[in-house]
């Protein structure tokens, strides 16, 4: 199988620079184009990144020259990590020139006509994208977006208990790591032995993005489902990893011990697929006492895995747990790989 | 006036330290006794001390002999920062002698005859202290207890709207500093640069202390509050200072400039009698965008006010807040000594 | 007697932060004029601040109007906390006019006709200041700085023993707080659990600033004194508090006894002059085993006082130490203030 | 090629899970006994360790029965992460009993009959073991001993300039990171946002073992290196990754310039052996400005590479250097790991 050609809009930023790290060797996908501030654009990846992961930048990506972020990268597809303040009008750009974007930002995430996309949660929601291109004249381009990181991780956490039971009302406070707010993001000085009780338009996101998700598609359009969901978020001193404290009301009552049956026998609905960053559990119960920490299971699953803890009742909802995602890999750049893979298996990369 | 001599239990301890630091140079109280295990007793104290506050050891501290953990030490009340392993014993001991015991450990906050006492919240629970004495046959002695820290800045924080307008349900989620696990406590391998979604013991006192305090002493039994509460609380690499993040719902309902308000006309019901410790507003409204942070606001009013921020309609229940209390002093050590003053305005120290 | 009336220049900075604490109820100096960018000018301090400073905003700076960065303001002297990026060129301008320029900068600190003051240290270096201003045509106004954060606590730290010993070599390795490096500052993701082992610039200054300071001054011209200084500096995940690990070789042997016998006697050559920032022993020798450690020993002498540990014999050059100094206090803002202090009891200020 | 069954003493320690994770596959070594103490004996391995690896525990190891340690383990050889006090009287139990220990504690370390072993740098000094056995009458049994982790990082750090040129004169400053003092090991409350200027028996350590280490083997005795080295020990908030900042002297002199070829072309002495656990360089050089990072570099050659930086003259010896090294892989399990591959391969397993 020929590999597909893929451009990063943002390469140099957290975000891309997790793209770069998680499509090395990639059995579908092949980085083509690195794209770039202007600044950066001529130069060597190498000379203009300033590198924060623990692993090296890949050797094939050290050397390739940076692109400008101009709609005339030499590939198929284009994962974007940019900021939402240039992401609105590039994007559309790629998507009118016939590029298939990714997006990890948030621009377009309440259109009307763009997924929202976890594939395990709302694998059919890609069905939008012929009448996205008629009606936005993209042609073979298009737009498809991933949520926030911590509604991947919230969206993620409840599904078997969403499926099964239906839910009315969530609870919700989040303790996020520092990598969420790029680089260089939060001052140390701001962060060191400290929390930081409000992250901008999180929780606005948080209690509004999981509607569109957990909706369905009805013909061309989106019905939002219905939960009150309500939304307090933390920055607190954690590389990687956010945690989400949930209380929730279950639609159809179920005991602690279905619960857990629940989620033990969670496999993905994409399982048959066999796609390379989909995990066949894509929601692990964790029943020890002092789990799930950041540290010890952020990286279940080579980070696509989110793992759930401290499943109790609620004494004033129903049922309690925390979820914890990571936030650029699951949260950002390694839900919009798994978003192509789920693009490509059902014939939208073609 | 004579300065009314007291002792400190469990005096080289994380809780002990802090009753030494706060009882330096206040104006009713001198301690005359430090008392620790054998190990250390007939040591000066600054010789067995492992020190771990930011202001130095008081001068007239350093040199005390430490005295064994017996019912005969030279003082007329005793400050107890003892574990809880071993001050059931010891507290009940104490009081037998006729010592006046104000406890900052769990061991006798549920028991029926023992205050749990909050002073701005329950000012009157100390009321029971005659029959303590009568049927526990403790002569002068009685004990008293102050909740544990989250209970503190949790009743304290939600006062205003608890006293104006009832609550029927809180969610809450909590993020501790480290100092609230004693001394040494979290090892660092565990903490830094984590989350430990789990406390032992301590989402159940949350559910249950505050029934307790915010209750009716009734003739001389408690009657609960009919509050729900579920708490899940986190331990995060902060060293003073927990936040306390609560959606609530109330029994009148208030618009959210009311409640705004509420807080900013909210003073000390023991205003009038002018306690060395206690402040004039318990409970500090802040509004800022990124308040209150512990590193921030963690020692508003010495360490004494609850800030509460964050203020805002809740989706799910009626509002959403966050809650900082310093938790080794309003928390702990500071708590106990105001619970001392208010023992002593009401003639319960003669 | 009069206060004389400060302006500070980079107000809303770190270490303009800290001049505006310090200088509250300062019994000499009053505020008079807080200046910084023209984006703040004309506005409330404390609307244009981000304080993070552990200590609240002084009531009467936070309503002071902001006043551009241009020398015409309302005051005797200035406090100067400006980058070394505009320092230069401002500095030179305030003091053309005529105001007296206490700097915290870089930009002059080698300047031929500019002393370099630790008055501890250097106290006859002001006299210099004459012929700088005939040279430079400063008329009433003139510049003096203080060193490098690190430096000062370097120079401190072994100066009872240049005093007594003289010192020909040492070999310096820094583990330096965030706060040195300014606000925003480093990033989060870079300090949060990991060492940065290179400051730019700085082990340059702390090669070359001691030699000036602990220079001569001969008639209107600095001669350096000669030590080999070798310095290698890292940044660390404290936020206030430079330890400087030292090894030095005396010019005249001395032995340890003897060493410690100096440093307890070290007394300020200043303290006749009851300076309002200068402690009386400005060198704190402290033996602990575990000491000096910033989070316990860094506020000593309201941040004044350098502490000296971990005193022993080296086996390579004679004698190691370990120095702590307050980088934002000592080592930058209250530094300046007890220069303008020194100034002041030598009527260079009137 | 059959297996060497080993057996893991400390198996439940801070180093033992090194060895557990590290052992993990490994082509020549199968983990046949893992042993702690009484209390863990007869339990399964996961039901009884605390284990703080980022990796999960390997399949084989979670369900193996912790055996006592006693010198009656079903294995060839043993890895020792035992803690000094123990160690002394347990290994050489071992050895009497026909046992190879390998061990990492430092109780014979300074034995004039064990090797302290870093085969890149003392490969001969194996050869002292038969008169080992002779003389303490071990039979087939014998100890080995790795040295200290920040002694390894050194070493390593310095080995090219030590063959080539040879060294006189070093003064060390270290930064050392959490897990090097094992667990619980430093409280969080004395190390989050602190550092600690001494670590007890380090610097005695790095000052005495690379005498041993660098120096020969002349028939049955080690005759010590000549070289003077000072050493002052910090701990830092750093989780992994001992920084060490070194000045040295060198006996021939050699520029920057050749020193970077140096350490460009230095391959490792048991290149030709091909180790599994020995990288081919196993000194990289860094010469980028803000090398090596803990965070960035620590993992270098799976944690089995010192990772060199800072290179630069010194202005009082001869050239600075910073040397960073995974304190718990190479200094420690990684390091007695390598060196049972040393001796496999020079027939002493046999």
């Amino acid at each position: 199988m020929r590999k597909i050609r893929v451009g990063i809009l943002g390469a140099t930023g957290a975000v891309g620079q997790r793209f770069v790290a998680l499509l090395d060797q990639h059995p579908w996908f092949k980085v083509s184009a690195l794209a770039a501030s202007d600044r950066s654009a001529g130069k060597k990846y190498v000379d203009v990144v300033n590198w924060t992961l623990p692993t090296p930048i890949p050797g094939w990506a050290q050397d390739m020259e940076v692109q400008p972020t101009r709609p005339e990268l030499d590939c198929d597809i284009v994962f974007s990590g940019l900021d939402a303040a240039v992401a609105k009008e590039v994007e559309w750009e790629f998507a009118k020139k016939g590029y298939r974007v990714i997006s990890n930002a948030r621009s377009f995430r309440y259109d009307p006509l763009v997924p929202l996309l976890i594939p395990e949660a709302n694998p059919d929601h890609i069905h939008i994208l012929a009448e996205q291109q008629k009606r936005y004249g993209f042609g073979r381009g298009f737009i498809v977006t991933n949520p926030n990181c911590s509604t991947i991780g919230l969206v993620l956490g409840i599904l078997p208990l969403w499926l099964e039971a239906g839910i009315e009302k969530m609870v919700v406070t989040t303790l996020q790591a520092v990598s969420g707010a790029g680089y260089p993001g939060v001052a140390g000085l701001d962060i060191l032995g400290n929390v930081i009780p409000h992250i901008s338009g999180e929780s606005e996101k948080i209690e509004k993005e999981p509607l569109k998700i957990l909706g369905k598609l009805e013909g061309n359009s989106f019905v939002e489902a219905e939960i009150a969901i309500s939304a307090q978020c933390n920055r607190v001193p954690v590389r990687d990893g956010h945690l989400i404290s949930v209380s929730l009301q279950l639609k159809k009552k179920l005991n602690l011990e279905a619960i857990r049956e629940l989620y033990r026998k969670f496999a993905s609905p994409l399982a048959e697929w066999n796609l390379p960053s989909a995990p066949y559990h894509p929601v692990g119960l964790d029943g020890s006492t002092f789990q799930p920490q950041p540290l010890h299971k952020v990286n279940s699953g080579n980070g696509m895995i989110v793992t759930v803890g401290q499943l109790r009742e609620c004494s004033v909802l129903d049922v309690r747990l925390v979820a914890l995602v990571h936030n650029t890999i699951r949260g950002a750049a390694g839900g919009a790989i798994l978003n192509a893979e789920w693009l490509k298996v059902n014939g939208y990369l073609d």
